[in-house]
């Protein structure tokens, strides 16, 4: 049987399942990421597990997200991470070596190989020839313990690249066209690969930019043969030995098929407050600007920042635009400053910020009341920047750089300048020694805890006869942000619980914390398509479950917020009719009778709406793996039963 | 009469008084500066005076304090200080460019003019033969105003260095040596200048280093003379005919005399949690570090980070240490970048934030829970990193970096490498063009006010019986950093009194704000010896006043907090005996009969305390001038009386 790159991927790596699209299975993970801001609830749930040691091939922790120490709680927490990867055999990768998924890609990526990370852009590895997949924390954990990740298998999507990207237009452009098509829901339960002649001119970092906004359409990974353009990657790295081909067999089938002309693509830009609202950047020049920023793990490469510095050489940026470089790890870093690019953006005006994810998750950077603000980063859901009330564009670094210089929104086919030439550098200084490396004979070390790291609330099964009231009753497409905000404010406090579990569901209504208190009971909550998209963090789960949230009734669910709720013991549950959502009004008290008992059956569950003695009728998508977990409360409480772990030990 | 630089700089910018110390003299202003934490208040003030345009030589403003933009707030104060600049003919200064202080140097400073910035580091430009004071930016917004600054003729403290520093040692240690010696408050109403053959090898930027740390002191100014030195700088600067000799006459006399042999010094250290808990290295070596910093006003020249780069050149800094660069201006980091230092930093595993105040000011690099911080900063006050109970330590770069490499405190000069030689460039590009000038001819430009600025709240006259409670009883050496902190949290507030109020005097008791608010009425805080110093910021003392504080009695008051209590229609007070001090109790009932009428007989003032019926001696040490601000309940009241402004006019 021919296959395509996606499936020989998994077939490499099954566990249990056949490839049938839709079907349950389990795949070997090789390698792990974490960054900070989900790392250390992977590093408490890791020794929860109780295990002395990591039993994957390579497992990394990253500092880059809680990069603002503006008291203990960021500090205290990369300590912890720190002692964590000493004593469980990680590497780690201190804070100002950069962003997770560049960092990675440059010391451990390896084509053919499997990765989990507890980031949802961990699919940017999909450009190495990698299957690349985020996932919840917990998940994360659990493969760190040598145990196979579940999924069901994604449908695969083929797309076709053809012809040649024409000047001024790059990778982000191509994403934001699958974008456009595709929109935010488009690709949940797909992978979708990318092949065709068209991959000729397009680096490993090109890749990079459209593998990790694959995350935004909701692809469970995205896939790029390892071929030359990898494999001139890895040796850029001084890892040529790293490399294997990997490619899709000859006459290969793909699920659904699609095709890119790429000499067709023009500037393209989102706007907001969705990264499918594309349109051309023609179509929205002229609007001013306050903001135009360059970085983040969707715009990640030398090339980005390169063409940015050979666009403002010998130019200085608006005199209202504030040019905000957010370098992406220590090595572009380096040899921005070895180039002389560095130099130049500084010279035209730029603002050089501190290497990480900074301003893309809400670290700073946020823009003035009512102003608009250029970025490159994956992401535009509303108030993500910080700003409440944001108007964030996402475009290419060459439109950012472009309306930098110009003070309003500039396709850059209108200046009068020539697209700056970029040649990566054949061989740059082997990243891996900035990291430190697992302790390679185990040693007793103390985890190092402050005072805002706190224990992972135990959670009980689910009760006989659920009920609670409607206490929320949320739209389309509602993202992990809207559901637990990150921001300098909030993501300081991931080691705890209880204290964020506060700014639960903020966004969408600023009272609802004081309700779920006042109720301190069991309650639904409900949402139209795609809830829980975004952002990978297993805390929107995790705080919704603290708050008494015990079913989600969605129309439909992004996949990995839908997996973290059922690791968390909350029933992730379908509307059997769409429009019954219509049927369901806030502060309804509703009521399943035996949930886990009707879970069972093949009928669909009854939802009773008491006020009226109506009923709704839901369905689930559950495995039988995930129904086991769902009947004892939980993941970690599943674990405990095979393993006999009390909860007072792992406390 | 022969005198010394200080007396001519003062007599040659003197508007009334003489030059008898203590006595109260006014003086004209060539420059002024401000700094966005500070300076949202003086352009509100500015423009509550109803001027058209500022009536200076060169006012600029400098945006370096609150980058850390995480919500709306600080980009929209930028934004209103950009729209105020072009309004009323400042230059502006955009986040990025760098420290207000270096930045000022290198752009503006002249030799034998006068500077008053509203920043308490102002002093700096003493070191280019300059007059320079920080003041609060009431004050600033009168000097732009073209109004003469009033003050006390302080003494002259002449301070004659010798000798030459040896190896490891470095301006930092001289000027911790001066605070061993002086403490923080041996200074208040004097003027330090420098003077003697030790001067010969220091720069203008190692003076730098000297007179920016003067405020620690308490100093009013710190003077050196404008020499070849002060011309070199300024031919690096492309300012060449910007040099005016500035020099002591031959023979002049001092109030008060010391002196320093620069050969004698070695590294210095000054211990939590104040500038002059000054130490040898060699006393508390070996203690482990979490972090080591180099950067901020008090250590902001090339030299200070050539040194860093040099020291750390193919070495690794410690797993454990984060090593913290803060570039101090977008020169120096251009120039970093240039030379290859930034690159030997970032390859020794450095951590390069963005240029500007950053941790010294709270705003990011707080330190883990109960961890050791190295810093080149001025200041250790306890909290100011944003980690209450902080552990930090003042030290030269040498010693920073040092630490770094080996994870502990450590005396360089027990590393086993040579001192890094640094020749400072000839030239540099100018700076100014990266600076925003005053518009050439004035146009109409409205104010871009965001929701977050508010006007300054209006304060009444004092009663005539002045009576309350001793709501706070505070210690020696309390600074503005303990009456209104700053950090990432609060300086964001600095546009929007009654919202920053609420923080006022919470380093000292948590519960001030809420005792204030429930009380609503007037009342006492008293303090012990040198009550005010630190920063310039007169939010400590309108947040005082807008919580209702109407007199503070101490045994002695910093100068700029002093001013501003007067200039915002609050009464400083001096126990007539020190020891009264004890006498006093948090909560006593107090109260001054008369009080502007007591202030003008020469007799003692009467505090009345309620419960014992007993009554305590106070004293003041109040010009006629500052007399008649209080009696109309402040310096604002005061020039709207005398320019007949309604409130209304102006809110």
């Amino acid at each position: 049987m021919t296959m395509n790159l996606a499936q020989k991927l998994i077939q490499s790596h099954l566990v249990s399942g056949t490839l049938e699209p839709g079907s349950p299975i389990t795949i070997k993970i090789d390698q792990t990421l974490a960054q900070d801001a989900t790392g250390t609830l992977v590093m408490l749930e890791f020794e929860a597990l109780g295990l002395p040691r990591i039993k994957t091939e390579i497992s990394a922790q990253y500092v880059d997200h809680n990069l603002l120490q503006t008291d203990f709680k960021n500090a205290d927490d990369h300590l912890f991470l720190q002692s964590a990867c000493r004593k469980f055999g990680l590497w780690f990768s201190r804070p100002g070596n950069g962003v997770s998924h560049p960092v990675h890609m440059a010391c451990f990526d390896i084509p053919g190989k499997t990765l989990l990370g507890s980031d949802s852009h961990t699919c940017a590895a999909g450009s190495m020839g990698m299957l690349a997949i985020g996932a919840g924390g917990l998940q994360v954990a659990m493969a760190m313990a040598g145990m196979a990740f579940p999924l069901k298998m994604p449908k695969v999507l083929g797309v076709e690249l053809e012809g040649q990207l024409p000047p001024w237009v790059s990778a982000k452009d191509i994403i934001l066209e699958m974008l456009r098509r595709q929109t935010v829901k488009g690709c949940v339960n797909k992978i979708v690969e990318y092949y065709g002649p068209g991959l000729a001119k397009l680096t490993a970092m090109d890749r990079h930019v459209i593998a990790n906004m694959g995350q935004e359409m909701g692809a469970t990974a995205s896939v790029f043969p390892a071929d030359d353009a990898v494999k001139a990657f890895l040796k850029q790295q001084q890892r040529e030995q790293d490399f294997v081909e990997m490619k899709a067999d000859e006459g290969a089938h793909y699920d659904e098929n699609d095709t890119i002309d790429l000499s067709k693509l023009e500037p393209l830009i989102a706007c907001p407050s969705s990264p499918d609202k594309v349109v051309t950047v023609r179509a929205v020049v002229g609007r001013p600007i306050y903001q135009s920023y360059i970085g983040s793990s969707a715009n990640p490469g030398l090339r980005d920042f390169a063409i940015a510095a050979g666009m403002v050489t010998g130019r200085r940026v608006a005199d209202d635009v504030s040019f905000d470089i957010n370098p992406t790890s220590r090595q572009l870093l380096e040899e921005m400053s070895r180039t002389g690019d560095l130099t130049k953006l500084l010279e035209a005006g730029a603002r050089l910020h501190q290497t990480g994810c900074g301003g893309c998750i809400g670290m700073g950077q946020a823009p003035a009341s009512g102003r608009i603000s250029l970025r490159t980063v994956p992401r535009n859901f509303p108030g993500r920047s910080g700003t409440v009330e944001d108007q964030v564009y996402l475009c290419s670094p060459e439109v950012a750089t472009a309306s930098a210089l110009k003070g309003v929104i500039t396709d850059p086919r209108d200046l009068d300048m020539d697209y700056p030439t970029f040649h990566e550098p054949e061989q740059l200084p082997d990243f891996r020694p900035q990291l430190q490396p697992p302790q390679e004979i185990p040693v007793a070390i103390e985890l190092i805890k402050g005072p805002n790291i706190k224990p992972l609330p135990d959670f009980d099964k689910l009760p006989d006869t659920l009920t609670g009231p409607l206490l929320l009753k949320a739209g389309d497409n509602v993202s992990t942000d809207e559901i637990l905000p990150a921001g300098a404010e909030i993501l300081p406090l991931r080691s705890n619980i209880p204290a964020i579990s506060r700014y639960t569901f903020s966004r969408i209504d600023e009272n609802f914390y004081q309700r779920a208190e006042k109720l301190n009971g069991d309650c639904f909550v409900a949402g139209g398509e795609n809830y829980g998209q975004g952002s990978s963090r297993e805390h929107a789960a995790i705080c919704s479950r603290y708050l008494g949230v015990r079913c989600v009734i969605a129309k439909s669910m992004a996949r990995i917020h839908r997996r973290n709720l059922i690791n968390f013991g909350v029933l992730p549950l379908l509307f059997d009719k769409p429009d019954d959502y219509h049927r369901l009004e806030q502060d309804m008290m509703l009521e399943i009778d035996q949930p886990i008992g009707q879970l069972k059956n093949d009928k669909p569950i009854e939802l009773k709406i008491h006020l009226s003695g109506d009923s709704i009728h839901l369905r689930h998508d559950l495995s039988e793996d995930e129904l086991k977990i769902l009947e004892v409360g939980g993941l970690i409480n599943e674990v405990r039963e095979q393993h006999s772990i009390t909860p007072d030990q792992t406390a």
